[in-house]
């Protein structure tokens, strides 16, 4: 609740598991996240994956609690495999790219295209995004161009020297695109 | 391999693990199954629950083993999930109703409808099994007339006083429905 | 940390993962937990099983954290084995008792004597809880009188219709027995 | 079978699921361990990680079936708390070592020495191997060196041009040292 409380952007949960309130000690129950001010949620993330069958249990809990999801994958398949379960957004990352500073945009472009071709015809109302080695404007600016509506990451900025400077370059990026 | 050599019938394997040949102690590869006389496995059964990706990955290694794969799931919704990855069968199986002998396709027969359903419209290349508490000929018959080509099970039989004649009354229904 | 800053007890998280802050989306860090307010945490809960690796990292981290741990286990010789790793506390429940009701301390105190003597032979420094059932101010008399120190518990009280009172009673009880 | 029938030195698992016979689909039961003339296993092994209280439970129902236990562990106080279980032997072995070829008796020898020191004084019958990048006989010998009765290997003998002739010279260095 601090964190949202202290700045204006939304902001997500890392992570929630599948239940209802009751005998799970230790667990996020969506509803918690929810309370604490946040806005939507990760489901299944790369350090955090998930059971199939918990991941749509999870995502209709997070809808119950009006709660906006962002299901990560690892390939195109998968991606359309999640589709199918109507997140808010589906966000593909090559496993071996996470981290490495080498985009996906760039490094796999076929990987984003395929996703983006496959959830498309299952599932046109969900979002599509990309991540693993975004780090930079010129990344974002070639998976925007990929048909995507935006990345997901996390150490390009949050490990910079200058993040302040990283997410402006990346933002404008973005603007520039759409 | 006994098992295989053994029997008459097609034998599936419980599991496979979704790995490589290579540091995976303790792990059941698709190529140590298909040697041992299987020609096909489960996947994801309602006892050995996979991460997504996971399911998505046996199903490439086992495909590229030439075995047959069942998808075992819990509700419609996952069914289709699973639909998308291509595997040669998906078994809907309501848990709650599993190994009560109350049949899914006579307790809940509007998830096996749906399920059929959506995996329809999804992939029409995979055939439908459903399973829970399948314990007659008569629950197989209502489970055939609901569309699908097919039933699990598993306690109705190995539990039963006498498994062959209760085999023979599934059998023959199957027989009659098709 | 608003349940840290509203209370005048101290707070037990329920739940830490054994990981150095890092790469690690949707894990709760010892450090985490320390800055929400939470003097201790609980470890191994019997809705949160860890691997045994995993215990022994996570009690490291914790003691880092200057963070007291409660190592709940299943039966006497897990006890002694999680009391090896010196946490700061154990709590023995039986599995099947949990939240029946039906108190370990007067169902099974065979189970609660076999871990005080196991514990105390292997690592005397390490306090003993136990749990699973307890409901009343007879019961926690009863776990005391078996040498234990406290209980551990969390549907008597959270699903009681007026808890201040069973908490009173337990209270009372656990003064009358030191 | 085939692999007991086929060889003349003891075979042991990889693995067994701390299960009872019954409804546990991709399990394996000791009762088939034994059954397939194996006469002890590994558990908790580096690539297939269990629940402490699986371990203790998985222990039990070896010693049932009558099969010698490898516990597995990767540090000198999680040895400790294995050896409290009462397994045949534990196996301790360096994580960041394992398939590096860099032996763990010659390059963290204080970890085995501290391993020995504390299951002597735990429980003085428990057998003790080390483990991680030993591949040589001289790496047998300063395993033996360090008071421990045997070493747990895999990729030194299974990836080598020539098997025969390393586990030649490895089981010569043991002959020697005894």
């Amino acid at each position: 609740m601090e964190i949202a409380n202290a700045v204006d952007i939304p902001v997500f949960a890392q992570h929630i598991d599948p239940c209802e309130p009751g005998s799970h000690t230790g667990a996020m129950l969506p509803e918690t996240v929810k309370a604490s001010g946040a806005v939507g949620t990760l489901i299944n993330h790369s350090e955090k994956r998930m059971i199939l069958a918990d991941v749509e249990t999870a995502l209709q809990r997070a809808s119950k609690a009006r709660l906006a999801t962002v299901v990560c994958t690892n390939n195109a398949a998968v991606s359309q495999s999640a589709a199918v379960l109507s997140p808010t957004m589906v966000a593909v990352e090559v496993p071996e790219l996470i981290g490495t500073g080498r985009a996906i945009s760039k490094v796999q472009p076929e990987v984003v295209t395929r996703t983006v071709d496959l959830i498309r015809k299952t599932n046109s109302s969900v979002h599509i995004l990309c991540g693993a080695g975004i780090s930079s404007g010129e990344d974002v600016s070639a998976a925007l161009k990929l048909d995507t509506e935006g990345v997901l990451l996390a150490s390009a900025v949050v490990c910079a020297k200058d993040p302040e400077k990283i997410l402006f370059e990346m933002a404008s990026a973005a603007v520039r695109e759409k």
